[in-house]
Formats: C-alpha cells, sequence, structure tokens
C-alpha cells in the first residue's frame, strides 16, 4: 500500500459547488482528498462536519486537511483554514521511568522542542509490576492512567508556551511505550498479561479521540498508539525497528533492548524474528544497594590502569558520585577483569585487590569511591554478590542472542550489523560489554547505539505518512519465539557464566587484549 | 461485497488464551468474527475495550458481538454475555410532520412495537423552510436538534417500558427522513441546502455514536443515518428504494413519493434516475382553509352520485368533518369531475352545483359539509381557487413523470410497477388520482402503494445485514436528474393542466368512465 502524500497536513483549493455539481460539503472535500492520496474511505467527525460549512465558504473552498491513517482506516482529523497558523504533532515516548514528548510541525516534519518528565507512575513503584498490581485494586487503574495524564498536561502545555503556541494546535499524537505502560495509559487493565499465558488486552489500539484519554490538545486531536506483539514484545520496540529501519535491509541484522527484561528481533526485509527473556536486575542500576539510574552523579565510566589498578571514575554531569549505573556497571566489570582484579568466574581476587577490599556484612565489599574527605558520608563499595547478579544478566543476555541465531542457523558473530537500542543502551560501551561476553565479539564499528528509538519511531509516525502502514507491515511480520528454558538453553547459559565465556575462541578480541 | 452474516448480532465462542497462542483479548475477539464475516477490518472503541477482560473471562469466552458497518467500515459496537436479554434496534422515521419509531429484536429482526409523535420542530414551522429559516439565527439549529432528541427520548423510554425492556438494550439504531430533517437531526446546518447551488453539509453521514447526539441508548449504540442525493432527494427516497427492491427488479419500475416536492425515481437493476420537484402544496392539505394534513375527522374519501349528485362523506375514525385532507382533495375533484360539477379546466359549474354554491369574500365556495346541526361552527367549503391550486399541482407531478420517463425513452403509460411511497401515498385512490390525470392511466394494479417505505427501509437495515451495503451501492448508482424548466417542460405542464388532460388519449380509461 503506497500512500501519495508526504505531509499529515494538505492543502487543497476546491471547485466550488455549482448547480451541475451539488455534491455535499464533506464529500467534496472527502473526495478530493481521497483521489489525490488515493484511498479508499475517509471518516470525518460529526464535529469536524459542524464546522465544514463556514469554513469552506469564509475560505472561498481553500483550506487544510489534517489527516491520519492507514490503509482502509483513514481519517480526516479536522479541518482549518489555510492560513500560516503552525499545525503541529507531539510525539511520545512513555517509559516506565521516564516520559519524553517531541513537538513537531507536521507540515515539514520538523522538530519544534522536546521535554521529558519522570513517569509520575513511579510515585505508586519503580517497576512495572508493582503498578500493575496496584492497578488491580478498586479505582487504581483509573488513578495510575490519571497520572500520567495529568503529568503530560502541563507538559504539553509548558513546552508550547516555550515554543510560543498552544495544545490547541496539537492535532495529531503518537506514541510508544510497552505493552504494560501502554495499557495504563489507556486505561486497559494489564491483570492478564502477568499470569499465564499473559494475555494483552489489545495488539492493536490503533487511532485513538485523544480527549477520551483527557489529553488536552486540539479536541479534534488524534493519536496513534504502536501496537505490541504481546505482553513482554511492546510497542517501543516495534518504534526501535521503525527507527533501524532493519525491516527494510537486505542483509540480516539484529536489535537488542538491554534491560531487565531483554528484547531481540533477529531479520531483514524479507523476514523478523522477535523474543524477549529476562535478564535480571543486574543491567538497569538494579546492582547491589549502590546501583542506581543514571542520574547525575552515578557512576557512568570506569577506567582502570592495569599497571597501578588507579581507579577512574567518570560520573553524569560530573557530580560526586552518589551510585554506579548500568554502563558503569558493565565498565567496571570489563575493565576489573582487563586488571586481573576478578577471575573469569568474577569472583573478586584479594590478592589483586588491595587496600580497597572491605569486610561488609555480608562477605567481602570492593570499594569503588572513598568517601569525600571531610563528609559524614560512606563511601561506595560494590559486594561479590552484585558481580555474581550481573554475571547472571549478562550469561542470560548473552544466551538469549545465542538462541535466537542458532534458530536460523548462524552465530552472533556472524552478524554484521548491531543495533543496541533505548537509552540505556546509548551509553554502553561495546567494548566493555563484550569483554565480559554479554555481547557478541564484533567489529566494534558493528555497533550502532540507536538512542531513544522509541521517541524516534513516534517522531516518524507524525513526519511521514509512508510510515504508519509500515507500522502493521512489520508488526504481522514478526513472528515471536517463546524462550523455552530447555536444557540447551541451560547448557549455553552455564557456558556463558563466565568472562568472557567458557569457550575463549568466541571472543579472540578479549583474550588479545588480557 | 457479500456479508456473511445473517444478523449484526453474533454469539461466538472463542478458544481460550494458552501459551501457544497468546493472541490479545480484542484481536482474539475480532479476529474470529472477521474471519466469519469476511470483513477486512473491525473497529472497536475503547470504552468497549474496558470491558472486555472481564467479560470474556467471567463468561468462559463465550460472548455476543453487536456490530454494525459494511465494506471496509465496520464497528464492533459492543459485546455482552451470551445470556437471554434481548439486544434490540431501533428504526426511526424522521418525517417533517410525523417521527414514527419501531422496536426490534435484532437477534430476529422481529418488530416488538411501533411509536409514533409529531415532529416537536412544529411548534416552530410545519414547513421544512421556516425551520431552516430558525436554525439561521443564534442557537436555533441547537434548539431544533434538542426539539427532536427531546421529543424521541421519553417515546423511546415508553415504548421499551411497554415492551418490559429498557433503551440501555438498544444497541443500534437506523433513522431516514428527508436531507432537512436529517441535517437538523444531526445538529448540521441547513443552510446551503435552501440557497443556490442546495449544497447539503453531508452526503453520507455513514454510522455514528447515538450518545454524540443526546440519545439515550445503550451509550454503545451506533446510528445509521441513510444517505441522501443532495438537498432534494433524502434518506426516505433511498429508504423507499431499498423497500420496494426497485434496484433488484429486471423490469424497470418507478417510484413516486407524492407531496409538496414530488420524488422520483425510475429504474431497475442495471440503472436508477431520480428527479425532484416541486408540485404545490395542493397535494399535501395545504388546499384551501379547510386542507388539514390526515387526522381524526379530516375527510378522506368522497362518493358523489352522479345522478343525484349527493354526496358521500368518509372521516377519519369516523369523527365529524374538520377539513379535508390531501387524498380528499383527490378523490373530491375526481368524484366532482365524474359528477360534471366541476369541467376539464376544473371550473366549478354553477348549474350543476345546484344549491351547493356560496358567495364567499373571494367568489364562488362550493359547499362540502352543511354546518353540523345546532352548532355555531361553520360548514365546510371549498373555492375555485383551490381547485386550480389543485389542478396545478397534478399537472406538475404529472409532467414530472412524463419528463423523467421520456429521458429514456418510454412514457408514464409503458410502465407496469408503480409505487406510490409514504404514508400519503398508501391513502391515494389511484382511481381518483387517474381520473384528475394526476398519474398515469395505468391498469390499476400496477399501483403499489408502499405504506411508510421510509421506515420499512430503515427496518430492513436492522434486520437483515445484507442490506446495509445495498444502501450506498444505490445511492452511488442514481443518477441524478435537474428538471429544467425549459420550454418542453412547460410545453407539458400547459397541457397536463386540464381534467385527465388535453389529449384524452392518455386516459382512456376516463374517457370510458365518463
Amino acid at each position: 500500500m503506497t500512500v501519495q502524500c508526504e505531509s499529515w497536513v494538505q492543502s487543497v483549493a476546491l471547485a466550488p459547488p455549482a448547480l451541475t455539481d451539488n455534491t455535499a460539503d464533506a464529500e467534496r472535500l472527502t473526495g478530493h482528498l481521497k483521489r489525490r492520496l488515493g484511498v479508499g474511505g475517509l471518516r470525518i467527525d460529526l464535529a469536524t462536519l459542524g464546522d465544514l460549512p463556514a469554513l469552506l465558504r469564509d475560505n472561498d473552498y481553500r483550506v487544510r486537511g489534517i489527516l491520519f491513517g492507514a490503509g482502509d482506516a483513514w481519517q480526516l482529523c479536522a479541518v482549518t483554514a489555510d492560513d500560516p497558523r503552525p499545525v503541529l504533532g507531539l510525539a511520545v515516548d512513555l517509559g516506565t521511568t521516564r516520559i519524553v514528548v517531541s513537538l513537531m510541525d507536521l507540515t515539514g516534519g520538523r522538530v519544534l522542542g522536546e521535554d521529558s518528565l519522570d513517569n509520575p507512575q513511579l510515585a505508586v513503584g519503580p517497576d512495572i509490576l508493582t503498578r500493575i498490581h496496584y492497578s488491580e485494586a478498586a479505582g487504581g487503574l483509573t488513578r495510575l492512567q490519571r497520572m500520567v495524564i495529568e503529568g503530560l498536561n502541563p507538559t504539553i502545555a509548558d513546552l508550547c508556551r516555550r515554543n510560543q503556541t498552544h495544545p490547541e494546535r496539537i492535532f495529531l499524537m503518537s506514541l510508544a511505550g510497552n505493552t504494560a505502560m501502554t495499557h495504563l495509559f489507556l486505561k486497559l487493565t494489564p491483570r492478564w498479561m502477568i499470569r499465564e499465558p499473559y494475555i494483552p488486552v489489545v495488539n492493536r489500539p490503533g487511532l485513538l479521540a485523544a480527549a477520551d484519554l483527557g489529553l488536552e490538545l486540539n479536541p479534534a486531536a488524534r493519536l496513534f498508539v504502536f501496537p505490541n506483539i504481546g505482553s513482554y514484545f511492546g510497542g517501543d520496540l516495534i518504534a526501535g525497528i521503525i527507527h533501524s529501519g532493519l525491516h527494510r535491509r537486505e542483509e540480516t541484522a539484529i536489535l537488542v533492548d538491554v534491560g531487565t527484561n531483554a528484547e531481540v528481533v533477529l531479520g531483514n526485509r524479507d523476514w523478523l524474528l522477535a523474543c524477549a527473556g529476562a535478564a535480571g536486575p543486574a543491567l538497569e542500576g538494579g546492582i547491589s544497594k549502590i546501583g542506581t539510574m543514571a542520574c547525575p552523579g552515578a557512576i557512568d565510566r570506569v577506567l582502570i590502569d592495569p599497571a597501578t589498578r588507579r581507579f577512574e571514575l567518570h560520573t553524569i554531569d560530573d557530580q560526586p558520585p552518589v551510585g554506579i549505573c548500568g554502563s558503569g556497571v558493565i565498565d567496571l566489570a570489563a575493565q576489573l577483569f582487563r586488571a586481573g582484579m576478578i577471575d573469569i568466574r568474577g569472583r573478586l581476587i584479594p590478592d589483586a585487590c588491595n587496600g580497597r577490599l572491605q569486610m561488609g556484612l555480608n562477605g567481602p565489599q570492593l570499594e569503588i569511591a572513598p568517601p569525600p574527605a571531610g563528609a559524614d558520608r560512606q563511601g561506595l563499595a560494590i559486594g561479590q554478590a552484585a558481580f555474581d547478579s550481573l554475571i547472571r544478566s549478562k550469561a542470560a543476555m548473552y544466551t538469549i542472542l545465542e538462541t535466537i541465531t542458532a534458530s536460523v542457523g548462524i552465530a552472533p558473530r556472524d552478524l554484521q550489523i548491531f543495533f543496541v537500542a533505548g537509552t540505556f543502551g546509548a551509553f554502553i560501551d561495546p567494548d566493555a560489554a563484550v569483554t565480559i561476553g554479554m555481547l557478541p565479539d564484533l567489529p566494534r564499528e558493528c555497533y550502532h547505539a540507536l538512542g531513544n528509538s522509541s521517541l524516534e519511531g513516534a517522531k516518524q509516525v507524525l513526519a511521514d505518512p509512508q510510515v504508519l502502514p509500515q507500522i502493521d507491515a512489520v508488526r504481522d511480520r514478526i513472528t515471536y519465539m517463546e524462550l523455552n528454558v530447555n536444557q540447551d538453553f541451560m547448557n549455553r547459559f552455564s557456558a556463558a557464566k563466565f568472562l568472557p565465556h567458557t569457550n575463549p575462541e568466541l571472543f579472540p578480541s578479549v583474550a588479545r587484549g588480557i
């Protein structure tokens, strides 16, 4: 299905009605647009119809139609005078932790500004499971939904104000998020997503009226919500595929969203295979007591001189260290391993750790950052359990990669393009991730961080009408592979629980580096 | 497009989800229905989605889906438990004067009961034009729309009560009316319909949410509004075509809605030609001061003994005569003509009228009914002007029939099936109408009164899902012919201004009868 338009906003100059051409106002406009776009049906709301006769006549039949849709489900959302006022769209990445919004000019597809806010549902709980349980209590679902809307509305209004405009000018919105966040946003119960056989309420929410959700945009604004494949493979990943272009490439590539839950898509323009599996909290700042999300003061880079074993730490915004985030933990483990301070099983080697080892309540602790001089605050230290947890997480990640590639007869090292999705992915140092054996030993230039691919995908929907039909096509083309934790999986997992791996031949660059 | 279902209500028993079949609740249900019905897309509202997970699980995945739509625009309006509670529909004939509603069981297509009410907009004015002018004043459109809704809601509630049910059980509604009434119902301005080039706001209102209009039915109820061809050819006529089956017949037939505005459709299963023209108020009770709508006491049948010239009157409900309705006027003129009391130009013949002629302010008056004995009420009398008016109206009607048939190379007398639509049409005596030359001189059995064909068409939409796609097809197949009042038309009109016609050969049965 090719859509013959480059923008959701279409300026039209209609032939005025005549005795010999007495088509009604609505069909005059929709007929013109249908012919221009080559679409079969074009819906128009009663509210839009009501304003149409005066609008057409006051503007000599020159107006702008704001469209949204794909396939046979097209909507003429609004009609405005063909004047210089902007017609805006809003792309939203609805993250579990952070929500990012991007204000766009729909006529040119240009980004006008961005803003973000903590997901207000963090007040209920940082993790999805806590929020789902909360949603099951009376009124819980409604409260969770309102929290997000009431957080979004002022953020959107502020963003508009800073751009000398008003939310009333926002006619289209596109939103990508994981399946649970999307369900809470739509006030649909996520209750059955966490119980076998893990069923969402809806796979394709499609086009909705933004006002129905309490969003304060133009009253006619429509909202596109990215579809999901299931409870554990959400619209954020579909947005990532769209952003990476994985579905259009001839060569087989892989896209990985690294987190507590690892989501993986393998494929090319002919086929797409997906799976998701638990990797554990270690990769997302959930490691030990000092683990933290990426925030000012979080240690995100670690360098250890192999000769002196001196630590060089980098913190976000160069603030005094307050904890260590996911990418920092991977860096730390890689550097400790290269400096010979942990062995191939991830055990701290006391002799190599010199004065950095302290005895804590739960065994030895490795000091990462000393207490600030004169401060009553403690230094930052990390125990053996945290490294054990990291090793399990990275082994799970690598095993998932091995399993999905094996299912199509290739090995992780055969991949030539490796997309790392998500904000966290943007901060992972591929070299460190390869060193600990979390990612395969590919030439480092094969790795591409996609950044906030969820937001980027949502933006593409607004910038280019060709994208929307691709999304449904991609969703339908994905074969979802259930990860069966069978003997094969367990064998691979056991082999991957070493740094970098039981089989060092899989990681030649790491062997060379030591 | 064949729809593979016999009812808008579909009972389904879904396979419960499993680890190997983790489709979401919504797509599990819509996918099943799409396969069963052979339709491409099936929309489902957010409100319906919200209730779906509990509904499916509480009922072991056995539910009823209530559908509505055609082509690529299908809606899963509501989902209910598969229990014995009725699923109802409401068919509405939205007349300028009278509104008739019919309550139907959607599972069997059976009519449960009917009711009617005066169109509450009569308070503003009896005719369409007055209401359109009223709608142009500030707040006028909103008031006119509310009047109808506020009249309909209690009527529907009453009708439900009498049938031991509740409006909440009404999920589908179908409404046919002329273009102006439909526009006022939808709160769309009819302003441009009465100004050249006579443009409605919309031709195909399509499926709407009943709640958006203030209708108190099930909150999820959908409303289908019959499409129109233009300002002067409305959905009531399309409903009439559907009811008559004109569009499915091999032989060419005609359908005529006789009224102030005469609407005509000529055609068969291959082509449909339509036109509309003003016939004047004489045919709809608008004749002189004693003209009335069909109501108790209205004279609807007149018999004059040619020998004694004695009048025999029949009134509706056998009440004392209060006026004369449209069918009565046609009867009266035909009988006066047969009794030799008016001449072929429709002039009263004083010598033949005996003592029935009185001199009124505006010339001679023919007494129809004497004053009741002892009453201070006057008798009913009718003047020459009324007969002149009737002659113009019947001549216009016949000229329209001649013009449309001539455009396809036939004459009115070539027709073998002649449908007379509308409530008024049901009361016209074809013999009388032929006698005055209003309708062509066909064998009387060729005439078929369709009754309230607007309501019948609306009922068919609810009873049979095959009908909805036919409606759009019929609408698109109709060629609308503008009636140009050119020399040809005027010549025909002049020739038709005689009883029955200048050319008596066109009316052999009338010549024989005299």
